[in-house]
């Protein structure tokens, strides 16, 4: 299988489309390409309209559901780079992904948190998903989302 | 108007120098470049001495002054670029931005705050300024300061 | 000294050996190298299997524990660099820091936090050592820790 059919087994399995237009909620852009390298903005579990996973981790929302939010941040950072590369095999590396985990004051698993993006990004990419990580545990995330991503990627011709 | 003039304009109607010297809390770098990129240190909307807008928002800060706040700590990524390289001409593209806001438990407008940094970027340095973002709430910031942001840039030669 | 030895200088001081497997809690890696760029993975205070520094700073964790904690992240960093490149000497310059602190809604001095971390990079590396740093207050942290720091690094060849 192709990185992008696992991108699409991927979406399938958590029941969203990620083909559309990724909309982002300010005066920004998502992706810059720098040379080899493509950073992407802050992803919040957003789908169309909607931001799928609010609340608190560990008070109203469960751990469960705050890795399905950074499984779904995750896949957000991937369909930008597809749409911007037009494959994600052109994808050479996951340099850094840092995760943002909206949690209550005794939460302390944000790296199980975090491990539901770095799954998605070492089933889709293989090697070339193999990426540096920073979790921590933030007071609030715009529009009341659990969890928030960002990435930098290196890029092959 | 060239870049550089457009800074001065935002100074202006910002109220505030951005000239002299930059002061910074401890023992760091305010910019450090490598190759053609230039990392500038998490700026707070200090200026002279004091920083300018402190509190945290939502609460005893409005999203205004959230936004103008955020706008001070860009100026200030701005003035630093300027001294190291003589002129914001010399930007090439603002890779990447992230914001920082000290706010309560139930603020989740983050991105308006962040609108207000991209706004300087945008409007001083055109193309140039169009950068990935990524906006988070914090419980507490370094000298009770409201926003706080740091940036990555590619400089021309 | 070499860079070496005032790295196992500072070891001695804070009393730990940082020579061993340097665990890290999660699907993901340590250390990214793209050309001459290292990335290097958050880091809390962990020595073997245990956080050494765990809890609120500014409640049941004073600033200079806290120091002592950003100093141990930063030794973990350098001992990850280490291991990659075989001598701290192949370090060209440490570009950035970011240094996260679990603290109070009351407490302020993130600064004086980091500047534990700093203190140790300008020791062991000089002015390879001298880099940008930004410092936040956030809610929690993996593991109750008390500071995470990531980084990113220029190596020589």
């Amino acid at each position: 299988m192709s990185t992008d059919q696992r991108f699409d087994d991927w979406a399938h399995r958590l029941g969203y489309a990620f083909d559309g237009e990724i909309k982002i909620g300010g005066n920004y852009t998502p992706v810059v390409v720098d040379g080899h390298l493509a950073y992407v903005s802050g992803q919040v579990p957003r789908v169309g309209d909607t931001v799928v996973v609010t609340g608190r981790v560990g008070a109203e929302v469960s751990l469960e559901q705050a890795q399905r939010a950074a499984q779904v941040c995750a896949m957000r950072a991937l369909a930008l780079l597809r749409q911007q590369f037009g494959s994600l095999d052109r994808v050479g590396r996951i340099l850094r992904i840092t995760v943002f985990v909206q949690c209550t004051d005794a939460f302390t698993q944000h790296s199980e948190v975090a491990d539901g993006a770095s799954a998605v990004l070492s089933d889709v990419l293989g090697e070339a998903g193999r990426h540096t990580r920073t979790s921590v545990g933030v007071y609030q995330l715009p529009k009341n989302a659990s969890v928030e991503l960002d990435l930098i990627a290196s890029m092959q011709a």
